[in-house]
């Protein structure tokens, strides 16, 4: 008998019918003499039209009572699954957050869950019931109702499948799985079976919207085996995320992230000289604007540089603002703005133990006549930014480079 | 300072709009340096609305699943009237029925308060919030969410109101208080300024709708000093319910209540004997049928004896299949049924110590030939089954009899 973890979208929960769906799905899993565990999301919209209302009632409503108002999406959720599942005589029992004493932090909006209290859910499993666990939701040490921020959910889930030690944890979602590159970009792009944490981490990081990044950091800190599958086919076979050393067959490149939302914003001569640097970057952090890649290089004069910075796109009209007032500061020569620009990544623990792959990067992107304006490396990933409407070409000239299509889907 | 207990119900707050104004209606009485904890239903609709849907997902859902949904109702309520308190600069904070352990029994749908802690109310207070609490929820002692039932955030009310030992316990409903009688039949109806709980119990138990039962017999025990106001208009005076000794003036009938939801069934001529009335009865309490009046009389035959009694109008059809059986059985000569009767009540503590209340009341219907049907009498109340046609004229007539419009609005 395997103790199975599983967490289900707003998206696969967004009406009567597709949670009764969901609650077959359960069924069959259950009756296959696993013990299962779900975490579940609230209905699609639910959230924002919860946030809608507050905004009509207070232009910046209190962090802790939002809190209160939005968890109640997930409350509606575990209520209706329960039902569902007892409808097909599958016993059922919902718990919230609070009443698992999924102990968080206090920050509102965005705790981070400390520790989760197990006894009720193993006292469930064993009378032979589903658990539904609201997901998104904790309680902090005072009894205040908190949430994990968006995309909390899958959080719960891996969270819960580290304190059950759970055989499994898996994400059901509206992909089924990770790709080797966007396949609205790349019909060619193929499913991975298998991927590292650390990889995954970076795909998340690096724009890939599958997983939140802060669930893949709790599962790769607690070794647990995640799989991320589609809860709208059949027979999902899904992505297993998992450590490196459990991955037989590796492969150099794993698959091929992009990121539209980037905004690049550059000083041109400005004073090669300690603090510059620091200067104009806190002015940005001050403004609370996350700043991604950032380079700074050798200008026509010894004594000036040029330094270059990406935002997300949002936060590129205020980062403008700050950089004309800070330009004048450290007299730079020119101030560049530019939020037509993507970022495209390679990603592979594969690149360890092998060289050339950034030439092999570089060569293809130049046989398509593509220009590299930023280039930002680490251990399994390299980064470039460029011009947004060569993004397609890239992503497909790269993903036919490395042969990513070659990757066979049923090797795992 | 004093601190009051108030409860608003769905009605008004069943719009943004309504709930802003409710927060106005607050920070007023909190700014007439009083301490305020307010307790809320769900916004009018919603518990219908989440009812429709799981009833969509099974045809009988899980009790306590129930609970778990419809508590969300009074969740959004709490969060928004907060934020609503916010914005105009009152502070407040929020708690769900589990949050402030109100604890109850476990049945779920239709739980009884135990006990409620109030050490976080008492620290909310003490920073000058105003304490908004979730109503009709609860918690038992292994933390499964419960509700009271319907109506049952007036008993919150009440319950924090004794709990805190509140100098008052404001109602905020539709109707500015309790009636002599229905306005909408009676137009001389005047407003009580003041009845005491035992008028209140029975008038409640007549079918006045104004406040739920259990409330009432809960500030009875507590002696809670309890007033039904109204949330529409501005300045509202409303009817205070309080022990009959704090009553000065005391008047010989308070009010006439009526229900329209009686239903009669008699047995002819069953036989005479020990057991006959208790087969029939409790044939009918079997299949959950709440039983009203009774009467049991002479028949033209002395060993033959006539059973009439009336139920809610709802059970007329099922009690009429229960009869149909069971009047087989101990042979009755003939079986009568009448949903077209009503219920009309005088009530009033000055019974007690006035006769003749009964013979008057018989002769103003007399006067109308208005036909009694059934009588039923208790310490403070006299109750008559009549046609459904002669309600409004038994209602007026009774009103006129008893000088009920001469009670003066504003001697309290």
């Amino acid at each position: 008998m395997s103790l199975i973890v599983q967490k289900y979208g707003g998206t696969s929960l967004a009406s009567i019918e597709r949670i009764k769906a969901v609650a077959e799905k359960i069924k069959k899993i259950k009756d296959d003499n696993n013990q299962l565990v779900v975490s579940v999301s609230a209905m699609s919209g639910e959230t924002n039209r919860l946030i809608k209302v507050a905004n009509q009632i207070h232009n910046n409503p209190s962090v802790r009572e939002m809190d209160v108002l939005l968890t109640t999406g997930e409350q509606i959720t575990i209520s209706l699954l329960s039902m569902a599942l007892h409808q097909i005589n599958c016993d059922a029992i919902s718990y919230t957050g609070p009443q698992v004493q999924i102990i968080t932090d206090s920050k509102h909006g965005k705790a981070r869950i400390k520790t989760i209290q197990d006894h009720k859910i193993r006292k469930s499993l064993a009378e032979n019931k589903v658990v539904v666990i609201a997901g998104f939701q904790g309680v902090d040490i005072n009894g205040n109702i908190t949430t994990l921020g968006r995309g909390g959910s899958d959080t719960t889930a891996v969270a819960l499948s580290a304190t059950l030690k759970a055989d499994e944890c898996q994400i059901y979602t509206d992909v089924d799985g990770v790709y080797t590159a966007d396949p609205r970009i790349e019909p060619n792009a193929k499913r991975m079976n298998v991927v590292s944490y650390e990889e995954m981490l970076e795909m998340s990081s690096l724009g890939s919207k599958v997983l939140q990044i802060r669930s893949v950091e709790f599962a790769s800190k607690y070794k647990v085996p995640l799989r991320v599958l589609s809860s709208m086919i059949e027979k999902p076979k899904g992505t297993l995320i998992t450590d490196e050393e459990n991955i037989m067959e590796k492969v150099l490149i794993s698959g091929i992230a992009h990121n539209k939302d980037e905004a690049k914003l550059s000083l041109i001569n400005v004073a090669n000289e300690p603090g510059t640097a620091y200067k104009i970057l806190s002015a940005i952090s001050d403004a609370n604007i996350e700043i991604d890649m950032i380079i700074q290089g050798a200008s026509d004069n010894e004594e000036m540089t040029n330094l270059a910075f990406t935002v997300n796109r949002n936060d590129f009209d205020n980062a403008k603002e700050i950089l004309k007032r800070i330009g004048n500061e450290v007299n730079a020569k020119d101030i560049r703005y530019d939020n037509k620009v993507v970022k495209v990544s390679l990603v592979g623990v594969g690149m360890r133990s092998h060289t050339g792959i950034a030439s092999r990067m570089f060569k293809a992107l130049h046989k398509e006549n593509i220009n590299i304006q930023m280039i930002s490396t680490s251990e399994i990933k390299i980064s470039v930014i460029i011009d947004e409407k060569y993004l397609e070409l890239a992503v497909r000239s790269l993903h036919d480079a490395f042969k990513l299509d070659m990757i066979r889907e049923d090797n795992f």
